[in-house]
């Protein structure tokens, strides 16, 4: 990540290292690309929402403890920054093998980060079903 | 909206504009919620994203247009403000006259704000169906 990158393209780059992240099912990565704070929410596709950075870490432990391969195909990102927040609007198209089970889905979601030092860490995680296109 | 309330309670007091807005089914209430640029975005539960005030707005429309009665009942409402960009994760417990039909229905929803002069407009609305508690 050099300096002449713009804030655009730094916020897409830690936007898609959330998704390698995921793809790698190992939590250490995931955590990584969060902050750690009682004000971080993620809201995985048809679920209730979890808030703070243990029961956020709990659920993608046991996502992962479950999911044998997880692949995205990121389309439709648009960022937008104000300051030391930004967020990212994105569509995932997703191949996931849970529980022995191979599926093709469709996400919608918006996901916020924070300028931390150096970092854009991510806050929230709103991922939803698509099911009208 | 005195000088004494805290930044919190003014995004709060937005949200809670936006439902009314909603609620009101009126075009020119839900106009003065949003911010008007190329870069707002709405999820509606289960659709695909749309971006930019005229789609969004052409959305709010054809909604209100079909709809009756909308009543909100929001519940944990946890609000984050980063400089002039805000956000609320919010529940949406609704009822709702659509097409003749009587609903009950609960909405997960990421609202986010930015700060133009003295209000804090929408530029994010984000909801999503919960069926997993």
């Amino acid at each position: 990540m050099g300096p002449e990158d713009s804030v655009s393209e730094r916020v897409l780059r830690e936007n898609l290292w959330f998704y390698r992240a995921f793809e790698s099912l190992d939590i250490a990565e995931m955590e990584q690309v969060w902050a750690h704070g009682d004000d971080v929410t993620c809201v995985h596709p048809g679920w209730s929402p979890l808030t703070g950075w243990t029961a956020v870490r709990d659920s993608w432990a046991a996502i992962f403890s479950n999911t044998t391969l997880m692949q995205f195909r990121i389309t439709d990102a648009q960022v937008t920054a104000v300051g030391e927040c930004a967020w990212v609007c994105c569509t995932e198209n997703i191949t996931s093998v849970v529980n022995g089970a191979v599926s093709e889905s469709k996400v919608q979601a918006t996901n916020i980060f924070v300028l931390r030092g150096e970092r854009w860490l991510m806050m929230v995680h709103h991922g939803s079903p698509v099911y009208r296109f």
